[in-house]
């Protein structure tokens, strides 16, 4: 099924250790659509300015993405640039310009109401209700947030989590709106306020999903040169929808196999600056890499007696 | 198969946001021995001063290990105070009084000479060489080391790599040791100086296993109240080491067993302070939370055309 993403749309800067780019394209909207359009038809809402190329568009569009909801409003679009050291899981912010995307006011297209999966990608919690109230009624509602909302606007993002399904935040964000250090805690926490599902995104560290009790923990893949991890986040959270957006089915096996495509698309993504690794992406890779996964996690059952000091 | 593990006993001061414990039973070997103990016979051979109190080897005792090598030299106790914040990933130490460990010279008993494993805990990189000096042909050289080491004797160290088998180290040392920020690169140096199984702990995100250019991930498991992560570094080792002594097999799929069991041992050892889970542990709460890593990292095959767009 269809795939609605709301987030944004934004010219990158970044420097890592590995190389720079200036005013790549990327935002979350971009990152997550481009990962997702692997798995499920994808319909984009988000804005950019005047400033924005058309040709930035073209390989979106090559991979079916459909950018009737992708707004055009004078002014700049949004710019954000950030370093990164050798600790390649924290960003150094230098720069954001939020422009257009200050003002913005996602209109969801009357064709796009009936999509059965929506992803909140971090956005203002009200304009995420906003656009909730929009759509007719989602199997699965899925949402990214981060520190400034949660600091800024912890009651209209409580709000919002009452609506959300699956919520897929990094492991500060989990300590910080539970207000516990504990992630197992914290979890407890977060599904008594909605999200049935809690996604914790640990970049190099991998990632932990807690389904209604149980858990299950993802590695990141071993890689060999991490270029730029800008947009692994919404890589993530693109495979995952996206894989459950084609099962439509929710229940744990499907979750965890959804998590592994995460960590896959991740993977890829982080290879090379912008999105620029998914330009080249097979299919065959993806499952190639799926299959390396079951190989990096593999291990047997236990004989009996292991324990018995012989 | 007999374990001879030569490393520290010492007095820890800890203090952590759930309590604090003054002089408790701490050291490298005295973790590392309580935790294989469960799998195989441990041999120890440390250093205690004239105020070790006999009662406090009652444990290790009761749990079969060998303390003939336990030698007691005029003066006192290594002792080792240190706090931790609610990011219980980093110990800040307070004080580190060497005392008796600083003249430390092991002497393997006739007896022990015969090891067919060997864990040279974290002591200075020459003497570890001395105790394989001592030791007749055993078929698995474990060894652990340290920052301080690296820094402070980097010859002498990759000379002791030489003659060990599995290293196992945490992650920020693994970057150290190779001079290198990426762990895929800093494994392959790593090998390239001897040891074929690298062991990267990485706390509360798990461990990796690095065998002969294969990976493994093993998650940590998700603990509801982390008390004292003390010492959980060492029983991860004495669960690994102590079941491959066990097994006497070094095989990959026996090493991401030994892996998962170390995990399982240092994720009871962080339930209390000092030693004091390993006093209840039974065997098939260590089996039980096996079977429980298994549910943890168990996701299924891909299903045929997943990554085909409907």
């Amino acid at each position: 099924m269809s795939i609605l993403v709301v987030g944004s749309m934004a010219f990158d800067s970044v420097k890592t250790p590995f190389g720079e780019v200036t005013e790549a394209l990327g935002g979350s909207a971009n990152y997550f659509s481009a990962a997702a359009s692997f798995f499920t038809p994808v319909r984009l809402v988000a804005v950019v300015g005047r400033d924005f190329p058309e040709s930035h568009l073209d390989f979106l569009r090559s991979r079916g993405v459909d950018l009737r909801g992708l707004e055009r409003a004078p002014g700049k679009t949004f710019r954000w640039a950030g370093e990164y050291g050798y600790a390649l899981n924290e960003a150094k912010t230098l720069d954001t310009q939020l422009n257009v995307f200050a003002d913005f006011a996602p209109k969801i297209p009357e064709d796009y109401r009936d999509s059965e999966v929506v992803f909140l990608a971090n956005i203002d919690p009200d304009l995420q209700r906003e656009v909730l109230r929009q759509v007719r009624k989602p199997a699965l509602v899925a949402a990214d947030t981060m520190n400034y909302w949660i600091t800024g606007k912890p009651e209209a993002l409580k709000r919002t989590l009452a609506a959300v399904d699956m919520l897929i935040i990094n492991d500060a964000e989990t300590r910080q709106l539970a207000g516990e250090p504990n992630l197992v805690q914290a979890a407890r926490i977060i599904r008594a306020w909605g999200p049935k599902v809690l996604v914790i995104k640990r970049g190099e560290y991998g990632a932990l999903l807690y389904n209604d009790g149980e858990w299950f923990a993802a590695p990141a893949f071993p890689i060999e040169v991490v270029r730029d991890p800008t947009g692994a986040g919404d890589c993530f959270a693109g495979g995952c929808v996206g894989y459950l957006a084609r099962a439509m089915r929710f229940d744990d096996i499907t979750v965890r196999k959804a998590m592994i495509l995460g960590s896959v698309m991740a993977s890829f993504n982080v290879e090379a600056f912008s999105l620029d690794r998914l330009r080249t992406l097979t299919t065959a890779e993806i499952e190639a890499r799926f299959r390396a996964f079951r190989r990096l996690c593999h291990f047997e059952e236990l004989e009996p007696r292991a324990t018995e000091v012989g």
